[in-house]
C-alpha cells in the first residue's frame, strides 16, 4: 500500500529484473525440468477442464429438473476461479502456473518465457484441455451432449463484436493480474504480492466469469475453449471459435504492453528527456 | 492478535510514521511515477465499473427470463468486493490502490496523500468509471438501458435519510478497513496486516453490498455512482445523486477521525496530562 | 503442516508463552490503550450487528416479494463470517479482536485476558450490538419489525435441547479456531498461523451459520443475540434467550479446556510420570 | 511463480527433505504428541462431519418447504471446503491436518508418516466421523432420516464406473494439492506455499464438491462416507460403499506417484543417464 515512485528516486534498486528470456534456448530442451513443466501444464489444464465442465454439466442437468437446484451460475463462476487458484498454487513452482495459452502468450511478449517453452506449453494446455473434457464426456455422454458440452459461443442477442470485446477485456483483467503478481520489483517491496499471488489470479478469473458468462460463456482461455469445442464437436461451435483465440491473445498483448510500458520502466525510459529536464 | 498497548509503554517505537503529506507538492508533478499512478487509478476504476456493471446487467437480463437463473444478488456483491480485492492487489504498489474517491478523501484528511494527488486521483477515478460503464453500454445498449444501467438510487419505500445513513455507515466500514490495513504501526507488529491487506478491503466492500443493495444499490464509491449516472443519464438518476457523494465523504471523514484520533496517537496525546498523572 | 512433537523432544523452546493474565490488574485501568481497546470492541460489534442484521432484513424483504431474489441464506452466512474476518483483521492489534463475549470468556478461562478487561469487553460488545441493531431499526422500522428483527430463537420443530447443543458445538468450533490462531507456540513454527489468522476465524463463523441457521438462526455470540433481542423486544424472543448465553459460554469453556489441556502442555505435564517411565 | 529448474542446476539445495518415515517407529508410541495428534484427528473429523452433514440436512429440509430457500448446493460445497480449510489450519501443527484417510494413505505411500501413525489416524478419523454424524442424528432424528442422512451414493442415471472414476479424479485433485502444499522444496522457495497452505486445500475440496455432488454426493474422504453410512444405516447405502474407499485410495496413490516421481526427484534420477549424456 505504498507508492513506490518516491523511493525509486532516492534508493538503488532493491530488486533484480531477470534478463529477457531468449526466443530459442537449446539448453532448456536438455533439462528434465523443462519436460516436467510441460507435463505439469498438461495435467493442470486437464484437471481444470474436468472439474469446470463437470460443474457446468451437473448444474445444467440439475436445474433442468428443478429450476432452483444445482450450484447456480455463481457456483460455475467459482469453479473456474477456484480451480485456477488451486492450480496456480500447485504448479507455480513447477511451470510458472500458466494453465492458459493467453497467459503464456502475454509472458512470451514480455520476454519472460522463451518461444520454445511458449509453444510447448500451449500445445500441452490444449491437449490437456481436450483430455479433461474428454473424461467428462466419457463419464456421462448423454448429459454432456444434452447440455451443451461446456462449449463457448456468443449468446443469442449479442453480436460477434460484443463477444470479441468481452473476451479482450476479460483476458486483459486476468493477464494484468498475472503481471502484477509476478513483477519482481513489486514482490520485493509489498509483502502481499508474492504471498497472496495465486488468490487474486483465481479471483480475476472468477470475476470475469460473473460478468461474461451471459455473453460468451466466458473463454479468456483458448485451451478451455478448444477443449470443449473439439469434444463437443458440433458444427455451430466452430463457427465463431476464432473469437476465443483472437480475443484472449489481443487482451493479453494489451496487458503486456500496459504493464511493461506504462507501469514499469518502458515508458519512463522513453520519457527520459522529459524527466531530466524537469529535475533541473 | 496481540494487544499493543502493553508494549508501547516499555519499548521504543519499532515503526516509522511517514511525515504528513504536504497539501501541494510541486516536485510530485515532475515525476513519471505521479502520472503512472493517475493512469493506474483510471484503468483500475474503468475495469471495476466494467466488470461490476456488466455483472449487474447480465444478472438482471438472465433473471428476467428465468427467476432462478443468473449469478444472484450474492454474485453481484461478490463482483464488487472481488474486483476491489483484485484491483487493490494490482495497484497498491503503483498508486496506493484507492479506486474510490471516498478512500482518497479519507487519506487526504489523514494527510497521507497530497491535495494535488487527491484531486488528480478523483478526476481519474470518475473519468475511468464513466468509461467503464460506457464500454458496457457500447457492448449491449438494449440490455443496458432496459435493466437500469447499474445506476444507484434510493429504493422504493426508503427515505432519502435512510439512503444517506446507509451510505455513511457503509463507507465508514470500508475506509476504516483501509486505514487498518495501511497503518504503519500495525504493519510492523502484526504479520497478517500487510500480507492480507487487499483481502479484507475487498471483503469490506462485499459485506456492505450484501447489506445495502436492497437500500441504495450500494454506492460507497462516488466514482461508481457518477459513472453509471452519466452513462445511464435518465433524469431520475440525478435526483438524489448528491447522496452518493455526501454520504461516502462523510463516512470517510468519520473513519479518518476514528482511526487518527481514537485508535492512533491523537486522542492519547490530547489526554497526555491524564496519563502522566496516573502514571505517577 | 509439520508435526511438532518430534521437534520438542530435541530443541529448547523457540517461543514464549506470555505469563497468565492477572484477574485484576489495576495498572491496566490507567492506560489509554485499555479504553481504546474497549472502544474498538464497542465499534466493531456495532458494525458487525449493523451489517449482518441489515443483510438479514434485506434478504427477507426481497425474498418475500420474489422467492428467488435476495442474497439467500448463503449470503447471510457470508455476512456473519465475512464481517468477523474484516473486523478481527481491523481490531486484532487494538483489542485482540474478540467481538464476541464467548470468545472473551474463553480467553479469560485460559488466563489470556484479565477479569476486568473481560467484563469491560463483554459490556462494550453487548452495548455495541444493541446500538448496531438499533441503527437498523431506526433506518427501516417497518421492515425490521415485519421480518423478525434478526433475533435468534429455536426454530419450530426443534427442542430447546437441540438448540442448546447446536450453540455449544458451534461456539466450540469458533473458539477452538481462535485458540489455534493465537497460540504463541504454533505462531512461531507455522508461518500460516499468524498471517492468515483472521481468515479461518471468519470462516469458522461462516461454516457454523451454514449449519445452524435452520436450527437457531445461529447465535454463538451472546452480544449478537442480546442486541437483536433488546431492539426487537417481543416477548417470545426472551423466552429461550438463556440458550444464547449458556450455550456459547459452555462451548467456549470446552474449547479452552481442549486447547489448554489436550493440545498444549496441561495434560502432557499431568502425564509426566508416564512419559519419564516410558523414555527409560 | 518462478520456474525452479534453472536454479537447481546452479545452486546447492536450499531445502531439506526429511528422511522417509519408518513403517513402524516404536519410539513414536511413547510420546504424548502421538496421542495428542490422534485425538486432534478424531475431534477434527467429528467437527467436519457434524457441520457438513448438518448443513446438508438443513438445506434439504428448508428447500423441501420452499424450493428457493436454504443455502443451496453451493452452500453445501462451501461447508465441506470451508471446514477443511478451518480444520487444516487448526490441526496442521498438531497432527499434520489430514482429516481424511485418503490423505493419510497418500502420505503413507510417500513415506511421510509411519504405518503405525497412518493406521491410528484412519481409525481415529473413521470413529470421529461416525460420532460427528451421530450427533446430527441425535439432535434431529426425523429430519436426518427423512433427508438421506448425508450418505454418499451413486446418483440415479450414473453407472458404478462413473462414480468410481469421479471419486478417483476428485481425490487426485485434493491429494495433489496436499502434496504441493507440504513439499519442503517448494516451501523454501515460494513464500505463498507455506503461508496459504490450508486455503488451497480447502478450495480443492470445495471445487470437487461443485463438480461431483450431482454424481456421487462427493466422497473423496472414506471417513466422511463411512460416518454417514454407519449412522444412516440403510441397506442401499452399503451396496456401493466400497467405491468410497477404493476410489479415494486409488486417487491418492496416483497423486503420490505423480508428485514423487514426476514432479520431484524420482523420475529425474531414473533418467539420470539421459541427462548426463545430454549435458556433455
Amino acid at each position: 500500500m505504498t507508492k513506490e515512485g518516491e523511493h525509486s528516486s532516492f534508493h538503488g534498486k532493491d530488486y533484480v529484473d531477470p534478463p529477457p528470456a531468449p526466443l530459442i534456448d537449446p539448453a532448456e530442451l536438455k533439462k528434465w525440468s523443462f519436460y516436467r513443466a510441460v507435463i505439469a501444464e498438461f495435467i493442470a489444464t486437464l484437471l481444470f477442464l474436468y472439474i469446470t465442465v463437470l460443474t457446468v454439466i451437473g448444474y445444467k442437468s440439475q436445474s433442468a429438473a428443478d429450476a432452483c437446484s444445482g450450484v447456480g451460475i455463481l457456483g460455475i463462476a467459482w469453479a473456474f476461479g477456484g480451480m485456477i487458484f488451486v492450480l496456480v498454487y500447485c504448479t507455480a513452482g513447477i511451470s510458472g502456473g500458466h494453465i492458459n495459452p493467453a497467459v503464456t502468450f502475454g509472458l512470451l511478449l514480455a520476454r519472460k518465457v522463451s518461444l520454445v517453452r511458449a509453444i510447448a506449453y500451449i500445445v500441452a494446455q490444449s491437449v490437456g484441455a481436450i483430455c479433461g473434457v474428454g473424461i467428462v464426456k466419457a463419464l456421462q455422454e448423454t448429459n454432456y451432449m444434452m447440455y451443451g458440452g461446456g462449449a463457448n459461443s456468443v449468446a443469442e442477442g449479442f453480436s460477434v463484436g460484443t463477444g470479441l470485446g468481452a473476451e479482450i477485456i476479460g483476458t486483459f483483467v486476468l493477464v494484468y493480474t498475472v503481471f502484477s503478481a509476478t513483477d519482481p520489483k513489486r514482490s520485493a517491496r509489498d509483502s502481499h504480492v508474492p504471498v497472496l499471488a495465486p488468490l487474486p489470479i483465481g479471483f480475476a478469473v472468477f470475476m470475469v466469469h460473473l460478468a461474461t458468462i451471459p455473453v460468451t460463456g466466458t473463454g479468456i482461455n483458448p485451451a478451455r475453449s478448444i477443449g470443449a469445442a473439439v469434444i463437443y464437436g458440433k458444427h455451430e461451435t466452430w463457427e465463431n471459435h476464432w473469437i476465443f483465440w483472437v480475443g484472449p491473445f489481443v487482451g493479453a498483448a494489451i496487458a503486456a504492453f500496459y504493464h511493461q510500458w506504462i507501469l514499469r520502466a518502458g515508458a519512463a525510459k522513453a520519457l527520459g528527456s522529459f524527466r531530466s529536464q524537469s529535475h533541473v
